[in-house]
């Protein structure tokens, strides 16, 4: 396969990779949907997971929780360093699914609307250790929806890795003073049409 | 990582992970939310598109395509045999986006509606070799889209790759008709509460 970084920085082909193939239309606003999110390089992408293993290795991950669509192409990257099942979160109306599903509301500032995330009963036991991957963080309600999801099925959430933190916006923060260890692996600082700042020394 | 086949036999761990794991609420409905469509094998998936590989592996593959949400990781698993990217189809109304998009309309039998498949034009060039990849097969409403978004992008479609075929349905049939190669996996000749009864010999 393809191989993207020389000597394992997978941050700094991260990065790269954003500078390059990334778009602001407008301020705070970031596609990458050219190689994430419709578009996906997946030989990239399991090499930058490698360092949510490199981060993660040394706690017991049962599950990966995401949700679609996006998060699950990265979250099944990662899922092969540790060797572990995915499992993701449907969005829209958990609608006929009665008492067989956990579900959390999810407000995207982005799209100014709020939606339900829905999983499966089953698809959590209590006690399973899992890791949440996605994306993007911003906000954080999605992030925080998938806790309590995982809350609802008493599993334990060992962390969360990101592929993209807007470091700038205030859900990272408040998540992390909560006490979720999360890693992000490109952590942005601003970003505007004069371009994209990344958080030195992450 | 886990291994589920001694010898190669995808067809086979296939097929009885099906009966394992697969569910028939209702006659002719068969939910694999197990391992496939929500709580997501990695492991075992990316084996068994080792079988998709085996079929297709004479092709020069560019890219593959799919539909969120469950076609983005079976998808994925294929594209680490063909060394190339995924580019997948959203669902929903195709709107606001005007000229960029490559968009078709799918008839869900099963959920009695019909729906937008769209695809951003950057995403598909002309010329492109394209290996759909999707989970199931029934009445071919979306892989015959899916063909219809590439058609529209000038690429040619290589062929198609299924998880699970609802043999005793007609689409697989009528694509086949009009040329196009589709390899199922698993073909199911009939199922109910009695159980699934595979289609020998594929």
């Amino acid at each position: 396969m393809k191989k993207y970084s020389e000597n394992g920085d997978f941050l700094k082909i991260l990065e790269e990779r954003i500078l390059k193939d990334g778009q602001v239309p407008e301020k705070d606003v970031l596609k990458v949907d050219n190689f994430v999110n419709q578009r996906i390089d997946v030989a990239f992408l399991r090499e930058v997971c490698g360092e949510f293993y490199n981060r993660f290795k040394n706690e017991k991950i049962d599950k990966i929780l995401t949700i679609e669509a996006s998060g699950i192409a990265i979250a099944c990257m990662a899922a092969q360093y540790f060797d572990c099942d995915v499992v993701f979160a449907k969005k829209g109306e958990a609608r006929n699914m009665g008492n067989d599903v956990y579900t959390a509301k999810v407000t995207s500032f982005t799209r100014n609307r709020v939606y339900d995330l829905s999983v499966g009963r089953r698809h959590i036991s209590k006690g399973d250790r899992l890791l949440i991957i996605d994306d993007f963080l911003a906000e954080g309600s999605a992030l925080s929806s998938l806790c309590s999801i995982a809350g609802q099925a008493e599993a334990e959430v060992v962390g969360a890795g990101i592929l993209i933190e807007k470091a700038y916006m205030t859900g990272g923060r408040e998540l992390r003073e909560k006490g979720l260890r999360i890693e992000s692996l490109a952590m942005i600082d601003r970003m505007d049409e004069d371009g994209i700042v990344f958080r030195s020394g992450n």
